[in-house]
């Protein structure tokens, strides 16, 4: 069946990031890429028209600025340039965090969830922002999917993040925990939870009908037999058994060594890991410089680069585009997605 | 500076591994391939003419038999055909695991320690044998390496398993426990032990005169300054102190999910990880035809192809030889390298 063909009747929104970090020169290296190789969907920057002129200047990006006054010229300015919302700026300060650019970049991604929720935006991207800057400045989240749970009336554990590369999903069940603690974390009701939510987002947004999910095992050989370790038994197959009742297509738990080979990878649409490194290792082996981090379970399409601030490269011009870019276009796949399913 | 030409004195020695398995299989497909392409280097196997001349017909294999009466043979032999030990034997039984395959492959194991202990082989490659088969004839061994260490008079804890790919060594220093246990087995004094072995194999066996050690953090994100775990600042750290006041060139502790991208693999020799799954994924969804298994510390070379016995799948021809033709190779290549040395 082919699909209807589509397109985006309304921008995506871009968050600005921390100007201090990569996040500005990522987003103008990406939408230069795309442009061209004319895949740049409908988008625009928040914020910082003066700021993101500035730093294409300085790094010899070629990536004219369109400033715009509302979201919705964003469909039309394309042609000249990248379009960014005029209003909101600053200085244009790589290598320099400060709470003036901590501020910004709040409001950048205020107002961006602002468009993404009201449909002013099909969906929105973020740039990497600084935890503590932004802590400094009085933000009391743990990360932008916190704060994005929260703008839309959803608890924390809602708001799941998905790791996306061409070849490989990945799911961490826990996230910024102590190794240790892990196996005391993991039960069958939040394995339950997250893959009900995986499994909505795949059929939803990326039009996966019957989306097939792994689940990880715990313990090396799967604890082979019960020798090194039991929660396989006692929590993760029972967790799977119940999936299946419910007509999700789960298998495991699956050793993790075993789980990311590339006749293992072609089993599966996303891979549930039961902590952070069972995720991001083989992600970031595999997909290093195209990996997305999506935001499934709330009503917004959100996707980011899989990297961070990087202080200590900012304005150097030695950041790589490609996960931002990819976070871009994986967003607009998903607004089609969603607009093509009425869903 | 190019190394003196060498070639091997004595053969490699090639253990059977459990008849019921895919290791003679394997045997057969490797060496068919490396003899294809002129790369087959001197080896012998140790028993089990009959059985692989049969299971060579049956799959269709074109490789030869050449029963030999002593190792030395094997030197000469080789044009035509791969040489097998005589006087050793068994029926070809894939998929059907029994006592009297259990007690062929521990002969065979038994004999290649014993002529690679004593120069009569210059290393020794093992084929997959069965735990449970095994522990079912009287054997008392969690594997094979613990065997070698015990043959070689040397406590367990002196034999490094090291996980080698085409572009990724990875060491694990806990291995078949359960993930609940590592933080409480991870200790500074297992680090350098293991680290020390792993820098004199890298010089000794595979001709890196300075190797570089990267050493992997227990946490995500290396615990992020102690937020979630402290393993990193109270254990790891002081362990790579001390190997480098000891002139190792050892580095960390590095985020798990950091040391595996194609940018970091590039900066070290071998990473220390510290569990089994953080060393076994990223080998896996790199190097999955190609992952060897080395041990370490031993005064013998063994390899051995990283897959089990596979009773599920043996005597079909679905096995993919790859990894036993490269066991096979590296195996080769250390002990031209020791000889080389003259270690």
């Amino acid at each position: 069946m082919t699909p209807p063909a589509l397109s985006l009747t309304a921008p995506l929104a871009i968050s600005l990031g921390d100007p201090a970090g990569i996040g500005p020169e990522v987003i103008l290296g990406a939408w230069a890429r795309l442009r061209s190789e004319r895949r740049a969907p409908p988008s625009f920057v928040v914020g910082g028209p003066q700021l993101l002129r500035a730093l294409a200047e300085r790094l010899g990006i070629d990536c004219p600025i369109v400033p715009i006054a509302d979201p919705a010229e964003a469909m039309f300015a394309a042609g000249a340039g990248l379009p960014v919302l005029a209003g909101l700026d600053g200085p244009s300060s790589p290598g320099h965090p400060a709470a003036d650019g901590a501020r910004l970049a709040l409001a950048s991604l205020q107002w961006g969830t602002k468009f993404a929720l009201s449909g002013v935006a099909t969906g929105l991207v973020t740039a990497p922002v600084s935890k503590g800057e932004l802590a400094a400045v009085g933000w009391d989240y743990p990360g932008q999917t916190e704060f994005l749970a929260d703008a839309c009336g959803r608890p924390y554990r809602d708001a799941v993040m998905m790791l996306a590369g061409p070849s490989l999903r990945t799911v961490p069940l826990t996230v910024h925990v102590s190794l240790a603690e892990v196996p005391g974390l993991i039960s069958a009701e939040l394995i339950t939870h997250k893959a009900r939510i995986v499994a909505a987002g795949l059929r939803r947004d990326f039009r996966i009908p019957a989306p097939r999910l792994a689940i990880a095992a715990l313990n090396p050989h799967a604890g082979e037999g019960g020798k090194f370790g039991d929660e396989e038994a006692r929590i993760i197959a029972p967790a799977i058994a119940a999936l299946q009742a419910e007509g999700i297509d789960a298998f495991g738990p699956v050793p993790g060594d075993a789980l990311f080979t590339p006749r293992a990878r072609a089993g599966y649409d996303a891979a549930l890991c039961m902590y952070h490194d069972q995720a991001l290792i083989p992600l970031k082996a595999l997909e290093f410089d195209e990996g997305v981090n999506v935001t499934l379970g709330l009503p917004l399409i959100r996707t980011s680069p899989d990297h961070g601030t990087a202080f200590d490269i900012a304005g150097q011009g030695l950041a790589d585009p490609g996960a931002m870019a990819a976070a871009i276009v994986m967003a607009s796949e998903m607004a089609i997605a969603r607009a093509s399913t009425g869903a």
